[in-house]
């Protein structure tokens, strides 16, 4: 495939960092096309990109006339697309523990502390910011116990989340990882999601992804 | 394959639900093995459940020795291991367009009105029983009209989320639906969704795996 591929992100959204990295893993070529989450207002409300993604998230992933949403379906879809190097496992049993530990970031972490939510907490509820950080500590650090486990005690899991290839699961896992350290959560207890960071933060591909490397980052 | 399949669920769990419509959908015979998430202070915190699913969450599927987690990881493994009938899409853009429907559910709606995050509302936050129907009733509006705008705006749309054959997306579809009446939300907004919905309640297949129809459901 030749087309063209334009991601419409924000450079620190959790969801479009994870197809960054899947993007980069695949040596693909992109266009990175910044959609401001707070500025503006949202810049997802605008009308344009809310006729690309009625969610009015990111990310959104443009494949010539296609548009793509939802960031594990986008990985998928790349899968499908462009299957070299693989993301997911070529056995049945390994692609479904890759996606199970996908989705416990992405289903059961992640949306609890999306920029929405802790909006909501504080207009709505008038949770103040102490509570909000333990909130999102609290989320983090719940399912970073099941993923621990999960990881240390199966020989599936190599140098990355499972065997010796970055995959699905890590490009779920590295954002996570990324967020937990923005809201200061120790990180004592989870040597196994420490050690495969930090395996993946030697890859270009992970690099190049990170939220502060984007071209939408406030200068620092 | 002629392995047992056994269903961990939870006859409310939107999650399990889901699994359960999968199940029936693909004409397997399967156990159920309820899992009362109140009862004995919640029996997917006990030690021989939390060996299976350390997320202590349900569902979980145990297929002969083989334990699966996570809702739609569980359905991506039957659709590769029971093909018949198909639940995604042959093409790769309805499989695209499939999975992004359902994780607009699995991940942007249902997390937000799960019970443990209702309790923590409660119970850490204080907030009071109208405004967590008001936070449950919110998540769920916000999600709908996004989903009613993909579903109405789409050829692709049929008798079903995806043509004119029940898949994955109606899989996740209908017990948000349950959830929505549960919380009483107004469904005035959402025609399609609610013709998809009346359209699966007609399928035996949905029928009986409704929360109520469960032998874990408590009596009428």
């Amino acid at each position: 495939m030749s087309s063209s591929l334009v991601l419409y992100g924000y450079w620190r959204s959790s969801a479009a960092y994870r197809v960054r990295i899947a993007l980069n893993l695949k040596g693909l070529a992109w266009e990175n096309h910044p959609v401001h989450l707070v500025k503006d207002g949202g810049q997802q409300h605008a009308a344009d990109y809310v006729a690309m993604n009625p969610q009015q998230l990111v990310p959104s992933l443009r494949d010539g006339e296609q548009v793509l949403t939802q960031s594990l379906a986008i990985v998928e879809y790349l899968e499908e697309t462009r299957p070299e190097p693989p993301l997911l496992p070529a056995d049945t049993h390994g692609r479904a523990r890759v996606r199970a530990l996908a989705q416990l970031v992405a289903c059961d972490i992640h949306p609890l502390g999306n920029l929405r939510v802790l909006q909501y907490l504080e207009r709505e509820l008038g949770v103040g910011e102490a509570h909000r950080g333990a909130w999102s500590r609290h989320w983090i650090a719940t399912g970073f116990a099941a993923l621990e486990t999960m990881l240390a005690g199966d020989a599936a899991t190599g140098r990355y989340c499972h065997g010796d290839a970055p995959g699905l699961a890590d490009a779920c896992l590295v954002p996570q990882v990324y967020n937990a350290r923005r809201w200061k959560l120790p990180m004592d207890d989870y040597p196994t999601i420490r050690r495969i960071d930090a395996a993946c933060a030697e890859l270009e591909a992970f690099r190049v992804a990170a939220p502060e490397a984007q071209a939408d980052a406030p200068a620092p």
